[in-house]
């Protein structure tokens, strides 16, 4: 890998208010403490606890203010270190627009994106109030001014490739269809990273970013998920893609990538131990603790 | 409780190598990011990874240099802050050396330590290397001056109070009956705080430094204990002594002391929980994370 350690950001940024859902700052949280030491500098954007007030719709997105506020404090860490490469640790998966945003203005028509994820991340307000399903759309210049003004450069949906993407609304099948975006799904990548290898190829880009969201992952092998929130009713997400990726198969993938280009941008997203976030709720319950 | 929160020193201490086990450093480091956020000051002492080098047994004592290391650091952390009360979060259970320590010296005989564990921890360097297993004798002077110079004032056995403590070796049993300290076993507490709150009254102790090795929890009923390693064979810990108490118990047992008194050290040691470590190890399968 020609990208010296040194020169990559560890960016951590346990947000929850893109989704609505508190639990991910203790996964993000969680995710910095568990990952391997930073050879590079380190940034830790503030992220405030839910405090139970009002987490009010404006504009049609959820803490939209503290949402604008989080991307701009992730955009000046960014610019303090110009680093070469951004490991982005959520939180939801709202956190890759700062970064990705950063790394398409660098590296232009040389990045590609693999948005490893169940979803696609590309609705808008009138789909949705949680702006971690906007994300990508945002990066692609459509959404509102006050988030796009931090993507000086939109992502050309030609240099973005779904990976692990399963079942679609009609709204988000139809997005991806007009903007001519490639997707793969589990089944199509069987366990292999062939396919992906094949459209990095005929893509030519050189710099890669990586956008794993681990709800791509089988929640029926790996309790880490949303969908296995103890505290939900069971059936509380029928209807909701889920993934059916292994851990290993994303890792197999991103490593045959790597092998041929640079890596330059890996966000990991939306994971919540709940054995551990359980556990977290208990400390609560200590004298001199809180 | 008339501690106020802003004079209570949250010391991160991820120390693992008072065990042997590396695994208790992402232990700590977890439990660090789960637990409530400090309104007081926050220092971390810094614990290296395990390398894979040998960790040598010098004077009958493990990794001798780089405890004698940290406890300095703890030590110092301490002193710059010189709090009313201290939160520290192993590592394991040697962690509560520097902490307890100057507690004792702050305090004097106005202070009473329980020790909520199902082992004694008061072997000295010819019953085991592991000096985690030494801390409570360190702390009443009973090892070597190297360790014991960091306990300006040691404890004095009679303000001590074992809460869970299971099955003891011989040794232990001799060491414990030697110097008069009162034990309390997970039948003899019954799941009320009463007997614990009768000692405190008797003792007279109005401050209380609690040492919670989550060890004396039931493994049958929490995941995140050493007994529940997968990676070792069953019956790996056959003749070992396990904890049989419940989270709740022990939470209702410091409430109801601290009700009473003020709760002024508060340490938790030997977490692991290990769904996440084993995520940890899958993570340094990703490129550019590591």
């Amino acid at each position: 890998m020609a990208i010296d350690p040194k020169n990559v950001l560890r960016l951590n940024m346990p947000q929850w208010q893109g989704s609505d859902r508190p639990d991910y700052r203790i996964g993000g949280r969680v995710l910095a403490a568990i990952a391997p030491d930073p050879q590079g500098p380190q940034e830790t954007v503030p992220v405030p606890t839910s405090t139970g007030e009002s987490r009010p719709v404006e504009g049609g997105i959820t803490s939209r203010h503290a949402l604008l506020e989080q991307i701009a404090m992730a955009r000046a860490a960014i610019k303090r270190h110009a680093p070469e490469a951004i490991v982005t640790l959520g939180g939801d998966c709202h956190v890759s627009l700062a970064p990705f945003a950063w790394l398409n203005e660098r590296y232009g028509d040389d990045l590609a994106i693999l948005w490893v994820d169940a979803h696609p991340d590309i609705m808008g307000p009138e789909q949705m109030s949680n702006a971690h399903a906007h994300v990508l759309a945002m990066l692609m210049d459509e959404a509102a001014s006050d988030f796009t003004d931090v993507v000086p450069r939109k992502i050309d949906p030609k240099n973005i490739l779904y990976v692990g993407l399963t079942e679609t609304t009609p709204y988000e099948t139809g997005f991806v269809q007009k903007h001519g975006i490639t997707r793969l799904s589990p089944e199509e990548l069987a366990g292999s990273p062939a396919k992906v290898l094949e459209w990095v190829r005929s893509n030519g880009a050189k710099k890669i970013a990586v956008h794993f969201d681990v709800d791509v992952l089988d929640p029926t092998l790996y309790d880490f998920l949303l969908f296995n929130d103890p505290s939900l009713a069971p059936g509380a997400f029928d209807g909701v893609a889920k993934g059916r990726m292994l851990f290993e198969e994303v890792a197999g993938i991103l490593n045959a990538v790597n092998a041929e280009t640079d890596i330059v941008g890996l966000t990991i997203a939306e994971f919540t131990p709940w054995n551990v976030i359980d556990l977290s709720r208990s400390l609560r319950a200590l004298p001199l603790l809180c």
